[in-house]
């Protein structure tokens, strides 16, 4: 298979910052489309994957899962896309095609899927690199359609966070009869606020300090609920059908499983690992509680939402780097200083 | 409020045995029926607020939520039930009736729902007594309707352990397509097997031991798996779409989850309390696996699975006690030397 160098940011290691690389990409086969990157998302996956946080990275990491950009060249047999077509890559770029999964339209939990960073490229038996990068070539049926009435930079993130809190909302038939709650203001949090608020939702911000919630009504919530106060907690005791945990760390889901109403779902889509302090299974049986995790979302259902967020002209919050700044863009990150997602402007790559 | 003594079994205290009591019940009301007790069945929980295992129980306690019988009078305003009716009582004999809950037929999560003993009766101002004893006063709209061609007797465990089961089976839709599991074959999970088996689904066993195989199979399980076995484990990874877990103490239900297809639930009808160990998000948000609780079932459910347990010719497992013999019956239960339900046979306090 024929290669091709190009500039790409990423690391050798676990404990060295990022810098520019050069990687290989393969030529287009008939199925590709190969896609001038404008713009990358950067994901607190980008960031746990380059340290190599969950212990499965492989180096060299490229990182970046939110990507738009214009379609250079596509293969013989590709239809769904041409060139000069502004296109996007969320997190995933393959997957098997044949297992239920896949044939449901959930290639997200195919247990074959392929990362846009750190999966398997199967046409050159190695590991996939990301979006902090010139180009990437993908399979046309993982390339989505960016409605061209929206800012590109800002429909990044659409791509990862978006999508994680929308697949949520429409799994549980969030509608105008709902009430969801979010929990944490990050990038996911504001994008769950924006679609759950278009949706037609009744929307809390559930935060635990009140700076957030100026942000959170301009965003589009209809309250903002401070969790660690308990008189205002006690009134949305059996309140809400739908709670979105987008919190990344560890941290007790008992208090809020408690303002579900009957029926009502938790669902996590931030944290990964043990439930601690341990759940109570009290409330969920005298309520008929759920609590449940969800993963990003497959490809016609974030087809779906480039489309629901071009209707609405919803897009997400941004703050533009250049890619020569990413390991400060880190840093602030892990201080949540950043409103809502950082995104690079890769023509400071391209430029470089 | 006029009131008369009957007879009837329970505890004056948390540590004595239970014994003969009198008791007081209301005469009956406009709405309510006057239900002579045949049979009543014998469940956990009876045992757990007989000893305040719950912390809230208040003495003396007459336990006893399965109860099936005949109307001998009632109200001048009932029009459901008349004299003669064979009967059924179950868990709840009131709610406020306004909430949504009530409204959507889910009485079993009204705030202010009146079990049928320990519940608080607003006519005596005291608290409810169950059905270890000769006879009920209910209210018409809590009494249940027995189909004519089941055994009585076999019946009475489908008001508590049959509902149990049935209701989850119902809110998550299981059908002819759908992969149940059961977890623990006691008086619940042996309705499970039963009912998930009459309503077309693939039934399966999880069991620590292989002891119960060729009695689950007969219930209507198509397999046993033993959950110890870490091979027949392997093979039923992200295989059900349910698994009702009846088990009444504290167990691991992590290895439970990874056996859950996607979209699938874990439902939770016998263990309340912390989960220990802790629970995995991990497997969860990979595939979008619920944990949920489900308590009992509301009336209008409850006689829909009374309706359906004629149709199909369904009822409990049952061993006939004297109501003499409760205490060692209690002792018997804790071991779970039991297939699968006692059940009282009335006639033998009438007697006494």
């Amino acid at each position: 298979m024929n290669v091709k160098d190009i500039k790409a940011f990423g690391t050798e290691s676990a404990d060295a910052d990022l810098e520019q690389l050069t990687i290989n990409r393969r030529e287009i086969t008939p199925k590709d489309v190969e896609i001038d990157i404008y713009y990358c998302g950067v994901c607190h996956s980008d960031l746990h994957f380059a340290r190599n946080d969950w212990g499965f990275s492989v180096y060299p990491v490229v990182p970046g899962h939110e990507i738009v950009g214009k379609v250079i060249k596509t293969g013989e047999e590709v239809t769904k896309h041409k060139v000069g077509d502004l296109v996007a890559v969320g997190c995933l770029v393959d997957s098997c095609r044949t297992c239920n999964n896949c044939k449901n339209d959930l290639e997200q939990y195919c247990p074959e899927w392929v990362g846009t960073y750190g999966g398997h490229d199967k046409h050159l038996n190695m590991q996939t690199f990301g979006g902090y990068s010139e180009s990437i070539v993908v399979d046309e049926d993982f390339v989505l359609v960016v409605p061209d009435n929206l800012d590109p930079a800002g429909v990044a993130p659409v791509l990862c966070a978006g999508i994680t809190t929308w697949s949520p909302l429409r799994h549980w038939k969030i509608g105008s009869n709902s009430k969801v709650a979010v929990i944490g203001l990050g990038g996911l949090g504001h994008m769950a606020i924006k679609l759950a608020d278009a949706l037609g939702a009744d929307v809390t911000l559930l935060s635990r300090s009140p700076n957030k919630t100026q942000d959170a009504l301009d965003l589009g919530a209809d309250r903002v609920v401070i969790s660690t106060d308990e008189n205002q907690m006690a009134e949305i005791q059996g309140h809400f059908d739908l709670i979105i945990d987008t919190v990344p760390y560890v941290h007790d889901i008992n208090p809020y499983v408690g303002t579900l109403a009957t029926n009502g779902t938790l669902v996590l889509v931030g944290y990964l690992g043990p439930l601690d302090p341990m759940l109570n299974s009290v409330p969920m049986i005298m309520g008929r509680k759920t609590v449940a995790g969800s993963l990003i979302g497959g490809i016609a259902e974030t087809q779906e939402l480039l489309d629901f967020c071009g209707k609405h002209g919803i897009t997400s919050e941004i703050e533009m780097i250049r890619i020569q700044d990413i390991n400060k863009a880190y840093e602030r990150m892990l201080k949540s200083d950043v409103h809502y997602r950082f995104v690079i402007d890769m023509a400071s790559l391209k430029n470089s």
